[in-house]
């Protein structure tokens, strides 16, 4: 069977059912496709020769060029035609954004079956249909059709998230937009008629752009075979889930939704746990994780140091971090005397190692060294509080530096995560410190549940026997 | 013993060791002083006439003004002095931010039991020492001593914060002046020499501007009597703590932190639950708790309608909400059959409410009628969704009016609380609603808490037989 990667990278798309009256799914999508797409683009409309300066053919077989993707949004009993016309055509899939299918009743069922029937018969592939399709910031593919005024849409960046949701997932992609997340593919595949998880685990596995898979999920069909994939795409990249249909409640909830079984959340979760999948319970949860994943490497083993500017803030951490099942050791004699020497003589070295309100940038930055080249710690959470008065705007700048000088000379990378809460002023340099490298969080509840997730990847990947390929490759100092 | 509205309310305050020099904490808090401040104000420095515009005089016995409060921000070793002072003039209480106290050492725990010896001989009372003090945004009151640079200040709301910890205090703030959550009054006792928890509970739960009380602690040494206050308080008043130095080695971080002891958390846990206290985990739950409790009704049971736009959030909300122990009931066949008759065909009626991605205004206006009326549910989820092409900007009022006059109908008030997850298009909608009276949670999870604490405080308030005393003061239709 074809690959999809021409799906998030098609030369020439084609919306079939494009419309010029706004505020139509026909229009906002050309008109999303038209700003974004950097390929050649085309309407199909059998009223009109250009929409939106789009050129515009009666039927899809006028549509003088070879067309990679045709997106379909026409009624749903004109659907299966349009597939047909597609496959002699030579397209090499269909997205269906149109609904009236498998989710309506066993009419839409029977035509949803037909449609599969089509698309098999020429060798096409198929996203949807009952979707929002596919949004790919660095190549402008964009399928969704909600107006811009409405929805935003994030930037480049490297988490891929797929979702069985539509409305969920553009929600998500919009507020991503609004946070600073970057995405490195979006799918919503709807029915799965065709595409569905195992094939998209497949795609994002080998590609470049993507480094964490995230997926919001309701009930999978092949769950066989989504297992086995989950079990080798994981050993390679991290996958963070949210599913839901969880409880009873939620389950018929689910099945009422998109008619998938949701099944018992005992085996999935027990089968999750078997494949190295990072379970997340909400949609902060699944991005946070996904920010830690993709920006920190995984954590060699549970012994986590609180580095902080505020002692309320080291206790909370402490706890958070404990409550997780990680430890927060007491730094051995040795370490705590070569702190002494340089923290504040009311500084507390023992971890967490709080150097107080009154600290400098220089406190952090000396602690960083001791804590890191102690070996007595997997990862760090830092809490540097910018907003108290001897801390510096420079002190992201030196204590970054500090920390690549170190890892220089102790040879690997330890994941360092950090805890800003704040307002404005705050919000400034965690946003900087992020774009040096370090996924900052409001809480330290937050923070801990990300050094968990970066815990138990490193866990996984040294049973799978991965380990040290994935550092190699992702996080070589 | 007096009381203490006159530090929250003072008319003269005078700032001991206040200074000409931008960055020093006694030229920072004077000028946050002089900017928020409604009443008169002065400064004690031997060596100025005048700072910031505030007229200095060399000592306190100088001020020609009957001085409610002194600031006092000098070296800890002149902090006694300053307090016989103050005695002798009449000052009717010392909030003392310089540190070098108890939780320096023997030395200071000396010097701070004879400052309270000069207290207690005076009849003056005391917050602090080593604290950040007090903010009142209605008064102006305000002894917070970051620069205005790097810390917000939020405006005037319903949710009184009494912070063990300053710097965690002064970092929430910041942060709810960015969210733009109201504060009624905000305390920081720091060692709590004289002030403490008792003092504050017993305060705010007479005040008029405080709706919901929330603290954060380490731990308390006035046991037995904090307790008794919070079985008191939450008959009338909802109290969210905030409780770290939870686990084992959270206890020893915040011993070292503040010298207090932390106690058992299964002893705080069990006694917070005799108490009718509704416990937070984080920053976070402090708000979304206090901001539902304060914005809405307690309800009356666990039973609760989720009404989406999105069947994926509807899926969630239910999982969420079943996970805490809330039922989401298949509304009966009455009731499904109404709701039926005014939603689309594929619509969901039966709880989860699923009006579907293409509804319009009138689909969530018509159904929330409904269910409200059903008299199934004591609670409700409300997950609008508003970037949908039929919702239009005119939901919110809609939706609200409508509540109200189902209200009025049916002789009271059930708790709705909402979610928008999405960006900036649907931020705008969000905190519109809120503006309105409805609580918005940015995902399900937070939302389903929220609800959980709004049933929990129910239970407990009809345990009390307080419930129709609270519903009739504060929520009478």
């Amino acid at each position: 069977m074809r690959g999809i990667d021409f799906f998030f990278n098609p030369k020439v798309v084609a919306v079939v059912g494009a419309s010029r009256r706004p505020g139509k799914v026909g229009y906002e999508l050309l008109r999303n496709l038209r700003e974004y797409f950097k390929g050649r683009l085309y309407a199909v409309n059998p009223e009109a020769k250009e929409i939106l300066g789009v050129p515009c053919y009666p039927s899809l077989s006028d549509v003088p060029d070879d067309v990679d993707v045709a997106v379909v949004v026409v009624p749903a009993e004109k659907v299966v035609d349009v597939a047909e016309e597609a496959g002699r055509k030579g397209v090499k899939g269909l997205i269906v954004i149109s609904s009236g299918f498998k989710e309506v009743g066993p009419e839409g069922a029977e035509r949803e079956r037909r449609l599969i029937e089509v698309v098999r018969k020429y060798g096409m592939r198929l996203i949807g249909p009952n979707c929002v399709g596919v949004y790919v910031p660095k190549s402008g593919m964009n399928t969704l059709f909600l107006s811009r005024e409405r929805q935003g849409y994030p930037g480049h960046g490297f988490i891929a998230f797929a979702s069985q949701s539509g409305a969920f997932g553009s929600a998500v992609l919009d507020w991503a937009a609004m946070r600073g997340i970057g995405i490195s593919k979006f799918i919503s595949y709807g029915n799965k008629a065709d595409v569905d998880e195992v094939d998209v685990l497949k795609y994002l596995v080998e590609d470049v752009d993507t480094r964490v898979i995230t997926l919001y999920i309701e009930g999978v069909e092949r769950g066989r075979e989504f297992l086995d994939t989950l079990m080798e795409v994981t050993k390679y990249k991290p996958v963070v889930v949210l599913k839901s249909g969880r409880t009873e409640a939620g389950a018929r909830a689910a099945s009422s939704h998109t008619g998938s079984l949701a099944g018992s959340d005992a085996v999935y979760d027990a089968a999750f746990k078997q494949c190295g999948v990072i379970r997340a319970y909400s949609m902060e949860e699944l991005f946070d994780f996904a920010t830690a994943l993709g920006m920190q490497p995984p954590a060699a083993g549970d012994r986590v140091a609180v580095l902080t500017v505020g002692g309320g803030s080291g206790v909370m951490a402490t706890d958070a971090l404990v409550d997780l099942g990680l430890k927060v050791p007491r730094l051995s004699d040795d370490t705590v005397a070569k702190l002494r020497r340089v923290l504040l003589p009311f500084a507390s070295p023992y971890n967490p190692v709080d150097v107080t309100g009154s600290a400098v940038d220089e406190h952090l930055v000396e602690a960083i060294e001791i804590i890191l080249k102690s070996g007595e710690v997997d990862a760090v959470m830092w809490l540097p509080y910018y907003m108290v008065p001897g801390i510096t705007p420079e002190l992201n700048r030196k204590f970054l530096s500090r920390v690549r000088k170190v890892f220089q000379e102790i040879g690997r990378i330890v994941p360092i995560v950090g805890v800003a809460t704040g307002g404005s002023y705050t919000a400034i340099y965690a946003r900087e410190a992020e774009s040096m490298g370090i996924p900052m969080y409001i809480s330290p509840e937050r923070a801990a549940k990300a050094i968990k997730a970066l815990v138990d990847y490193g866990r996984w990947l040294k049973r799978s026997g991965t380990f040290d390929y994935y550092i190699e490759k992702y996080f070589r100092v």
